[in-house]
């Protein structure tokens, strides 16, 4: 289905939501051991199937059955960019979206080096990062502290840069998400500055992405789907958390995001299309 | 104590559960990075105490005062099997309980082989896996799609001649677990779809095993048992969870496994001898 | 700010805790997978921002910026060695604290050994263990029994000893909890035994170390907040959890380190000055 305007777009995200739950597509991610269990449950929480492996040895193998390949830089070993490099080029042979998690670029060279080579050698659907990271995978200058993202307000131009640089969606999140293809951009208003409390919930958000993508090839739609129902759930679970603290958030993040219905994504929805 | 009717099992189940709080049994888990908190945790809950290592160079010393040996083989690598096969050969010497998990064997052949090769050269006290993994252990062909299980109804006759064939303990999980030493077969009919809805269900499970294998060498009744309250505990949470989501569902499953009495486990426990 | 009595302590540790809150400390933490998540979220929880990073090649960058070190013994590997004293000796150089939690020291030669060398080659700040992992690294006869301390009531003595040798700030935890810098000693008595019935509450204590000495170069001020922060914490979700178990006085652990105000620790803390 195509979409021209905001209602569109809202239909859009229902459906795919809907058919997220109908597919349960498997999503191979090769991750972090920080936020893995995180992003495990992140995607049976939205409906998907996850699987996570890390060897050289069986990355292709287990790549070849999955609806998408989520690669994701946190606690990064060169061995481990092995093994996305070949679970990648794999997976853009048989046709499976590719999302790419820079966690750190800017960070360390061994971060920036490896998101530059995985953009150069695997052809990627969505990047989804803050704004700092996204900055170094452009060979811009970059001040990553940590895994943490200096805000950006004026995110949008730059990221339509990036996204024709890379020929692909990227997904810039923070105060306000923006989602673009170079061509369309869309401005994802949903979020609570919560989501900031706990670790792994940008990491979450890819995790999700990579769901959405497992089950439609509009990867500026999925993606800004699955910004959309991250930011929705994080709203209800800061509702829920404020007069409790950071461990119900966590628990509350996921029963919203299991919960959330595709009508109450589309009323929820505070999406802008630029 | 010996049991040859349901009532005696249930006794036994009983009997076993306190021992394991009695005894605080060590276990030795090698296993992911995925689900190894959660792993850690529901030792913990059931009244255990867990321990993790994954070098070779600390495989044996580690193992060697443990009551029970986990091998898990979730985001495996090659390294990690040479340590799995040090360990468990040390516990072999011992005489402490291995109990295996073979997560994903049937997904790739790194998890396929490993898990034969473990299954060859160490003697095990337990495998519990899924349809799909235990049918490629046994060399048949399988679709393991991702870690997830082609539930299989008729499994019983399979897993018993799997046990057979490895001269251990099968506990096949699914709608209905199968648990046999391939003479003797118990039907635990207890769980709900619940708890397929989270991350790491299946190694929790497995990790209850290696607790209560830590307190009994009837490692027939030592499965059945942490089938059981992982079962109850599942029904609990779902309860809780229903108007709720994943998110309470996973630490209602902590509380339940936690709080879960001998008189309850033998009140609450679906269990058949076939 | 200088302290001489119990007040002026409690006075500096509520005003140590809003520093965290106000200078959010960047602390990269080194650690082992099992805990990792639980460790990250907990510097979230006091007010500091975690970084996560185990490979050598970025060690030495991801540390410069931070505001202190920790290194975590769990799950060791001989690889994650070398990268603990490239970011030690960096850390050291740049006058950044560095923070050892010795998990396992005793339970295998390769922990024991690590330990000894990263207190040998390292600058510490502070060591925090159980009175078992401490033995072992003081190179006296340990029977660390998994990863749980032997209890000690009479650890005081020997961890001034311990504070003189290494030249750092020892807290053992345990019953009592004792801070040393070998000239003076604090006794925490807040806590409750509910926190020996989840796993990494010593890790997530160390991670809490970090990021307080991250804000205060009086690490005997900061371990002793700390930990009193753990410790009230604790005895909160305790009461929470009382009705409900395991998973709830997890939740609740990083619900009550988030929401603890400075007045509510310095009412709250049982500390005596030796």
């Amino acid at each position: 289905m195509l979409w021209n305007d905001t209602q569109g777009l809202k239909e859009n995200m229902g459906y795919l939501l809907d058919k997220v739950k109908a597919d349960r597509p498997l999503v191979h991610q090769i991750t972090n051991f920080v936020t893995a269990n995180d992003c495990a449950n992140m995607v049976l929480a939205i409906g998907g199937s996850p699987v996570m492996a890390i060897d050289q040895a069986e990355a292709e193998e287990i790549v070849s059955p999955a609806s998408c390949l989520v690669l994701n830089l946190g606690t990064l070993t060169s061995d481990r960019v092995t093994a996305m490099l070949l679970a990648g080029m794999q997976a853009n042979r048989l046709g499976i979206p590719v999302v790419l998690d820079p966690v750190g670029a800017g960070a360390s060279s061994l971060r920036t080096r490896s998101a530059e080579q995985i953009a150069k050698e695997i052809k990627l659907a969505v990047v989804r990062g803050n704004g700092s990271e996204l900055r170094a995978l452009a060979g811009l200058r970059s001040h990553t502290r940590g895994v943490e993202s200096a805000m950006d307000l004026r995110q949008a131009p730059f990221a339509k840069q990036l996204a024709e640089q890379l020929g692909c969606v990227v997904a810039a999140t923070g105060a306000q998400d923006v989602v673009t293809d170079g061509r369309r951009s869309l401005l994802v208003n949903n979020g609570d500055q919560w989501l900031t409390r706990i670790t792994g919930t940008g990491c979450m958000a890819t995790a999700l992405v990579g769901a959405c993508c497992g089950v439609s090839n509009d990867y500026l739609l999925a993606a800004a789907t699955a910004l959309t129902i991250m930011g929705i759930a994080g709203e209800k679970a800061a509702g829920d958390a404020a007069e409790a603290g950071n461990g119900t958030f966590r628990t509350k993040l996921f029963d919203h995001v299991s919960c959330l219905s595709s009508s109450e994504l589309k009323l929820g929805a505070k999406i802008v299309m630029e």
